[in-house]
């Protein structure tokens, strides 16, 4: 059983181009286990991608092949990749969408994907998912040596990521890096960052929140919410309502939290 | 092969979220068989998940794993569910969602998800589809045995769920169960109370609408037509129109059938 | 390995629809690998489909079983297909969808799906792609013979789809066939009829576009670029918008090209 593929791009799902994807791939390797993580991510937006890969690669088998086909700048002069780190291989252009995995994980090996044995014999302009990282993922997945891949890459693109930060009053500063389907906006600070204690006092775009929740079955609709996402990462929501929506804030806001002074909530 | 496993959740497809409960699932059974029912149920519509799942289970082979996480309730205690049939299993919250398998199949057992082997070590409190259910489907489909999965449930929730009526007068009274994509006002009647016969009048939010058809090309565009739809159940539709948006109906409203005097119109 | 199965459908992904069809096909073939194009063809639209089809089929392996769901005419008088070529099989309603089969590809049988062992017990007048194309996509992707289906199809519903020209002084006619989800106008001339030479100007719906280019790169936001398209057809764009929306153009409008007179774009 070869690992599995996954799939991330914004290309949506009415065109068939993630369809022609999984075709090239099945040529190639016709019991792949190909599976889609998401293929709503907003137009080109490098960091949603990244952040996206980033709850879902954990889940996953060892040395399954996560393939990203985000990319504002296609069809200009950008190095596809494959990074291989001791989790994962991801593949993908050269544009920062790894970032997370730069920071996260251990890189052992970063290649160009420069053989033309691995690419379809047509290339494209417009379409590098179909014409280059489907046949690579496919490839790889079946056993192909990095070392023929091509070059090892040692610069790749970072983009800066915001990092939380603990304040020295004992503050906690974040912002919020997502947010999801359900209007949920989640933060860059990590649950574990409260300590495990409850009697916080929170502020988003001018709201102030009093106490971290472990459900929403503690507040009125329509109320929003301090709580641990499944991600590990601190949310915000707003029961029975789209939180983003609701108090008008997007990815980018600041988010702050202090201890409460006196009375605990919990 | 083992037997397949669907998914059906109001996650929607845009961040991940289904991605991630596959990778779990490869993780555990890694040549599975998963198949997407619907990812697009209204948010913690219980009921409309319970419509969908029955739909579609009696085409699945025999001892399909169905995975629903429909779930109003997530992060309070609600047990988690596998519900043994003599058709196929369903794991998911005990909330009522199985209704129907309660109603129309034969259970043979119900065991609460307690066995901490068959979940994953971290358990979050807002994605119990990642954490506990999702690895359950790839431990059950694998071929765990029932009795290892936790104790016996004898009670659980249920919903009521609308009956459709057989009137002293000949007449039917039922109502609309489910509106599905293209606007067809699905009842709770089945095509089989029609006796056969197409000489019905039917009511349903004042409009009358007069026989019953085999197909839509029997009406002009933007006409109201009663048919048999493809889960045996009689539906509403309004040729070249949105049913439901055009009659300004929904789920809740009732239709009605009387046999026809007189004039056969088929 | 069998052959891939996949589909194309306007049935969208939030009723079941598509995932009872996986499940009849499992049940006939528990090993198949099923890969879905497109869910979300703009209903009956059978030239979308046809389109949409084009653009994926020649990306799959030989063999690959693809069956296409979209139909105005379902439940009235239509044979149901399944054409052979030296590409790949098509299953679908004989209303037009494999017209671009028929023109592009050496066509070996078509079959009329007409033998009752491989469909469903129990036909309905309104899922055919349940009861019908399912279980024969299954029984053909595992290896039953063509002969065994019903009677060869002389006469097979064929549109007639638009066909560009090359004009005596030089210039190309052709018009828009499909819009995509990015609102890219993509229209039915081959980019091999540029000559490889980019000093063209372009008239679209009033617009005019001077030169052709490789990549989006060269044109500053909101400004119409003409380029070639990952299907290998000629297709306008506009950079970070909608085309078709920006413009206010769809899918039936001319497009012309003339070679420039004197000075070259690039």
């Amino acid at each position: 059983m070869p690992a599995p593929i996954t799939l991330t791009t914004d290309f949506g799902l009415n065109d068939g181009y993630v369809g022609v994807m999984k075709g090239v791939i099945l040529g190639i390797l016709p019991w792949a286990q190909i599976v889609d993580i998401s293929h709503a991510i907003a137009p080109q937006q490098v960091l949603d991608a990244s952040y996206v890969l980033s709850t879902a690669a954990p889940y996953f088998p060892r040395n399954t092949v996560h393939v990203v086909v985000v990319d504002p700048g296609v069809g200009t002069e950008r190095r596809p990749l494959a990074v291989f780190t001791d989790r994962a291989v991801y593949i993908g252009p050269d544009n920062g969408v790894f970032s997370r995995v730069y920071r996260d994980e251990n890189v052992q090996s970063i290649r160009q994907l420069a053989n033309p044995s691995y690419r379809l014999p047509r290339i494209s302009n417009t379409f590098q998912g179909r014409d280059i990282f489907a046949p690579a993922a496919a490839h790889i997945a079946g056993g192909v040596p990095l070392q023929s891949l091509g070059p090892e890459v040692t610069d790749p693109v970072q983009v800066t990521l915001p990092q939380p930060q603990r304040l020295d009053d004992g503050g906690l500063k974040g912002q919020v890096i997502y947010v999801d389907r359900f209007g949920n906006l989640i933060t860059n600070i990590p649950v574990g960052w409260l300590g495990g204690r409850t009697d916080w006092r929170f502020e988003i775009g001018g709201v102030v929140i009093d106490g971290f929740s472990s459900t929403y079955g503690r507040v009125q609709p329509n109320e929003p919410v301090v709580l641990g996402g499944s991600a590990g990462l601190i949310e915000v929501a707003v029961r029975d309502n789209h939180a983003g929506a609701y108090l008008g804030l997007a990815a980018g806001v600041s988010f702050n939290a202090q201890r409460s002074l006196g009375n605990s909530k919990e």
